[in-house]
Formats: C-alpha cells, sequence, structure tokens
C-alpha cells in the first residue's frame, strides 16, 4: 500500500475533465466514464472483483462475509474542482483494501461513487442514493434544464437505467467509512494529520428579502430613506455575532444581491442567503428562528418589507459511537492524535446513514481549508497516516465487524 | 403663460427617443435634434431670437441689455428617463420669457443645453461647458468607447464643430437662474410646492475595497474566519451612523460586488462604493477622511486587507446670497412658503458658477423624490407655482438686475 501512488492516481483522475484547464467531471460524461474505468482498473490490480451498479458506481469485493464493510467516496467533481474532494477517498480506500482486504473476516467492499456534487442533475448524491436503493425507477424518466434524461446519463457509464431503482448496496451491510479532505481549516490550524468526524451538521439555507425604497443619494435625508443594503448590512452582522455567541455554530452570508447597486442611489430591494449550521437539530433550529425574528425587527425598525424565505432543513446525521471509538483506537496505533470534530458538509455517508447507524468519516487535513477550488492540496505524509489508520481500523474491526441491521423501510 | 402647456410640452418632448417604450435622448441624437428644433420653434413662438451655438445648444433671447440674465436647463435625458429632469426647467423658462420678456430693462436669455447627464461622452455637463467656453478646440476630436467624435455628435444637432471652444454664454452675464425638479423628497414631505437652493453640495466618491479569505461555510468555524462581506457590512452601518449624526450630511453606500457570492462559500472578497455629500468642502473632507479611518480601522480588526480608493472631490458651489434673496422675496409675492435646502445634485448651474458668482437655482416638489426614472411626477399646481415665481423674480430685478462680472480666467 502506498499514499504516494493513491496521489499520483489523484493526479491521474484530474487530467480526464469535460474542460480544457480545469477539472471538471460531470456525471454521465465521458471523463467520468474514463476515471470510472480507470479506478475498476486499479481494483482489479488490488484485488478486488469490480462490478458496475445501475447508476453507474463502480464497486470493488474483497473477502467474504458474515457481513460486509463499505468504503466510500465519489470520483464526480464540481466545476473548476480540485484533485482530491472524492477521488482520494476511493483511492485511499482501494491502497487500504489491497493491503488487508483478504486477510478479514468479513467482506469489504470499495464504491466509487459516480455523482455526489449533483452537477449535472438537480439531485445531490445520485450515486450513492441509487446504491442505497433510494432512487425509483421513475427517477431514469428525470431531466435537467438542459433537458437530458438521467436514465441516458447512466447508460453512459455502463449503467442499466431500467433498473434505476434498485439498491446495489449489499444486504448484509455491516457498516460504512469514507474518507474525505476536512475542507475547512481546523486541523492545519491545530497541526494535526486527520481527524475522526462526530457528525455532520444540520443545515438551514434560505434567503432574507428586503426591500424599502431607492433614491437619489444626494437629495434624500437620511431619516427619509429606506435603505435595504443597510437593512441587510445589519442582518450580515447578526448572523456573524449570532455564530460567534453559540458554541459549534456556524452561519454565514455568502451571496448578497442589491439593486439598483448604482453608487449614488440608495438601494431598494439587497436580498442575502443566510447558512446556518450546527451538529445538533434543535440548536440549529433555535438560531435559525432566531436569525428570522432579528430580521423581522431589523425589517420593523427601518420600514422596510422583509421575505424571509426557508429553502432547505437537513437534519444532522451522527456518526456511530462504536466506529468513533475504533478509529480512535486506530489512531493511537498509528500513533496519531486523536482528534475529533464535526463535518459542516454534506457527504455520501448522509445516504448510506439511510442503511445502517454505523457510519464513520476520517478527515484529512487540507491546505487552508481550501476546497472546490484548484488550489486544493493535501501532504503526502498526512494521506499516509489516513491510510494507516484506516488499514488498523479494518483490522480492529475483524474483532467485532459489527452486525447488518434489519433493512430500514424507505 | 401657462404651466399646463409646459408640462403638455414635456409629454411632447417625452415621445422623442432613441428606445422604443422609454425616454433616452442622448447627445447628437436623432431624436435630441427634434427635440431642440421643437424647443426652437416654441422659443419663436414666444416671441424669442433663436440662434444654435457650436455645441446645439439652443438659445432664445429677448430684450435689451445692459446684462443679459440667463434661465437655463438641458433637454438630453439618462437612458429610460422621466420626462421632467431638464425639459422642465427649460419649458418653464419659455413660458415666463413669453411673459415678462419685453417688458424687463435686460435682455432675457433661455438656453436649452444639448447634454447634461453625460449620456454618451464621458464629460458631464458637455452642453454648458460649450456654452461657457469651457471646452477647447482640441475637444471636438474627444470619442467614446464606440468610437464616436465629439465634433460629429456637435454637427449632427446643427452645431459647429471648428468653433466647439468658442463661448456662447453673453459678455454681460449678470446672471443664471435654474428651475429643476427637486429630485429629493423633502418637499414632498414639508408639502411645500418649491425650495430654494442654497448650495449644490460638495460630493466625494469612490471605493472600499475589502479583501479577506473564501472558505467553506460549513466547515470554516467563526474564529478562524476572514470574511470580506462581514466587514464591508460594517462600513455600511459606519457610513450611515455618521450621516445620522453630522447634520446636513447624506452618505450612502449604492453598491456592493461580492466573491465568489455562493450561499456556501465565505466571502473573500467585497468592494462598495461611497458617496459623501455636504453643502460644506470642509464638512464633506472630515466624513470622507473618517470614513477611512473607520474602514482601516474594521480592516485592521478583521484581519482584511483593504485598498480604499478616492475617486471624486468635488468642491460645493454656493448660490448667490442675492439671487436667494430675490427668490425669497417673490415667493412671499406669490404667496408661497420660503423653504431653502440644499441640493445634494449636480446641475448645469455647476458650469454657470465658472462664468458668475450670480447663480440660482429653485427646485420644484416631485412625487417621492424619484428620478432619472419613468415614474418622475410633478404636479401641475406646483409648476404653476414654480411659473409665478420665476415670473415675479424676474420682475423683482428689474429694480436691480445685476451687473456682468469681470471675465474669470479659465
Amino acid at each position: 500500500m502506498s499514499a504516494e501512488r493513491a496521489l499520483q492516481r489523484c493526479d491521474e483522475l484530474a487530467r480526464l475533465s469535460e474542460e480544457e484547464g480545469m477539472i471538471t467531471r460531470w456525471y454521465g460524461s465521458a471523463s467520468l466514464l474514463e476515471a470510472a474505468d480507470a479506478v475498476a482498473g486499479w481494483m482489479e490490480e488490488a484485488g478486488l472483483a469490480v462490478r458496475r451498479d445501475a447508476v453507474g458506481n463502480v464497486i470493488g469485493r474483497v473477502g467474504d462475509g458474515p457481513g460486509t464493510f463499505v468504503l466510500g467516496s465519489h470520483v464526480d467533481t464540481v466545476r473548476d474542482a480540485g484533485r482530491y474532494d472524492g477521488p482520494l477517498g476511493v483511492l485511499l480506500a482501494i491502497e487500504a483494501a489491497e493491503a488487508v482486504g483478504g486477510e478479514l473476516p468479513y467482506a469489504l467492499e470499495v464504491v466509487a461513487f459516480a455523482d455526489e456534487e449533483g452537477g449535472r442533475f438537480p439531485l445531490t448524491y445520485l450515486g450513492s442514493r441509487g446504491w442505497a436503493g433510494d432512487l425509483t425507477a421513475d427517477d431514469a424518466a428525470l431531466t435537467n434544464g438542459l433537458g437530458e434524461k438521467l436514465g441516458d446519463a447512466a447508460r453512459a457509464l455502463g449503467g442499466d437505467a431500467n433498473a434505476i431503482g434498485t439498491r446495489s448496496a449489499p444486504e448484509d451491510l455491516a457498516g460504512y467509512l469514507e474518507v474525505h479532505i476536512e475542507q475547512g481549516p481546523v486541523l492545519q490550524d491545530e497541526n494535526l494529520p486527520v481527524g475522526i468526524v462526530t457528525a455532520i451538521a444540520a443545515q438551514s439555507r434560505g434567503i432574507a428579502d428586503f426591500r424599502g425604497m431607492a433614491g437619489h443619494a444626494g437629495n434624500t435625508p437620511m431619516r427619509l430613506r429606506r435603505d435595504s443594503l443597510a437593512g441587510a448590512a445589519e442582518l450580515v452582522l447578526e448572523v456573524e455575532r449570532l455564530a460567534q455567541g453559540t458554541e459549534g455554530l456556524t452561519a454565514t452570508v455568502g451571496w448578497v444581491g442589491n439593486e439598483p447597486n448604482v453608487g449614488n442611489v440608495i438601494p431598494g430591494h439587497t436580498w442575502t442567503t443566510y447558512d446556518v449550521r450546527h451538529q445538533d437539530d434543535a440548536t440549529r433550529d433555535r438560531a435559525r428562528d432566531e436569525l428570522e425574528a432579528t430580521a423581522r425587527a431589523i425589517a420593523d425598525r427601518r420600514r422596510l418589507e422583509l421575505d424571509w424565505r426557508r429553502r432547505d432543513d437537513l437534519p444532522s446525521v451522527r456518526m456511530s459511537p462504536r466506529l468513533r471509538a475504533v478509529l480512535a483506537e486506530a489512531c493511537i496505533q498509528a500513533g496519531t492524535p486523536v482528534r475529533e470534530l464535526g463535518s459542516g458538509a454534506g457527504h455520501d455517508a448522509v445516504t448510506a446513514s439511510r442503511l445502517t447507524s454505523e457510519v464513520a468519516m476520517l478527515f484529512v487535513r487540507c491546505k487552508d481549508g481550501i476546497s472546490h477550488h484548484p488550489a486544493e492540496s493535501v501532504r503526502v505524509e498526512d494521506v499516509a497516516v489516513a491510510l494507516d489508520v484506516v488499514v488498523r481500523f479494518l483490522g480492529l474491526l475483524a474483532a467485532d465487524p459489527g452486525r447488518p441491521e434489519p433493512r430500514k423501510e424507505q
């Protein structure tokens, strides 16, 4: 097993792209098929038996049950992506499977999901949803804004549009582990190579839309103004203040629109996004509701109209306490500090959690927390630690590989 | 004389446009030539002797000196304009000149400036600048982004590109009065038909450009953020707070740019305009400098980089105390309250002030302060009051029409 080889393969996949000069691999594209073929080849070299499922996920299997443990991540990318968000987890899993796959008292599967980012169809986690049996036969007819059909894209990857509602996850699924770059600066800030995820945060997103009255910047006295940008600016600072005062909360205004957006005209219409995340659903709910109340108070005081639009309210997903403990033991054996941290971003593990409570994630330090950007960067030493931890984790699981849970109702 | 007729003629000019369904008359356009021709015809009907100058201004004259008093405004418009910003002052002046022109012991000229808005060439007040002799022969070669030449546009209006540096303002200029819609809500707020302008405000404009560090909204803890939008939001509120606490100051952030401007990414680059105006140059200077210091303090505290770019710092232009007093007396005679107020916007009067200190402006109430917009609206009763005030003003001037000042060095 080799961290260097895993990174070299990330570089090789980075050359497969729909767009010259950048990394862009969306679902069903020629470059994604090339990437899937490359991954399938590397899986075979590693001694895995390879199959593809109906949506085009590549699945490599080694060993026998009782129980199948899955290592998963994705090989699609956002537009103009980095080379590690997704592929690192797949290629590190292949290295680990090669190292220990045949020696384990349970079956091991590595899954390269064909779509996590949702870059082509209005559906995130498309690959893991298909794997989990979370799609229906009707979804093959789903189209995007260009009129492209999901079923056709699946076929382009060697999938089977007619079987798109069929689960490919093992019926005796005993657990799921995903390795991913952190996409944040915490590990770098604390000089740690890896971190164990406690939960994927509950997330609320929406829009705060303020309407006031545009006017001449020179001839409208301050007392007669209804400045929508000033109202939005108050909200931006209140979002920040609330998060700074609430342990573990992140809250962000990432987007702002302003009209007429002319230097000498008082803004009459300003709208911002909000994004609120916390490991605990109730804390997230309270924060979101408090921000709404704050926005309404701002609007009232400033004689603005407010349209508060809730868009998404996703629950948190807790990682398995048992697997977190096994990961911690593996870190200790590997001689690296045990650091637990939350994930603010969603991952394929969210979908896996619908099949089993035995879900875990390991984060790898990334430079400056940058992701979804060509500047994504990891250190080979950190990847080596992660690989060592995963291999030890799989070994520790041999003592208690866990039991398949009764299949949940969808 | 008739306020109704003045407004009907505003409606007639509103039908002359370069763009279907909106009012757009830029310098040198066919529709502006039509407007100039219409104005020339109405001037002749009113008994004025009409001439055009080198840049295409239309000048109507009645009576004889010693001394020539000028009533001026413009007939060009911004894109998708209202029908009163500019034309109202011209058409009201024609009504007033018809009513009293022949009876005055001084000459009266009405000037319809061919360009005030600067919609075609990168030069505001083009019409009044030409009238004032403020252009040079070289300016005929000035081009815009489309490669169009100023001299050609002047010729299209019946002007003389070769004489573009020649002043057409009377050598015995005794004073200048401009009637204009307020472009603000003060008169409406106080239920007054007209107001006397004290000064055109000093104005500073520029850009505050904050750079921080973009990052993942879910995975970057609050303490590790360098959020450029949060910094800019603080500045927006400080701009407002400073103006609210400084008598007569207006300060506005009208424009905001934000990158990457994505809901789930912490902003890394945000830049805003600032626009600061006050009747007093020194107060304006202090306010601008205080905002710069505030922005630098915000940037330091938040670990942001700040690029503070000053773009314009225009001095205030004081209206003539003598003519303000005459306007006030005219208001009293007309039975309308005397209300003095500042102008936050620039006007052709700024250019006229380079030739004489005897410059005055009368504002007419406009609906909701709206200008540069199809919703511009005035009431005929208010226009009638303004016309009455101007006619009485011209009559009062007969006792002391003022003296031409020595020509200033340009």
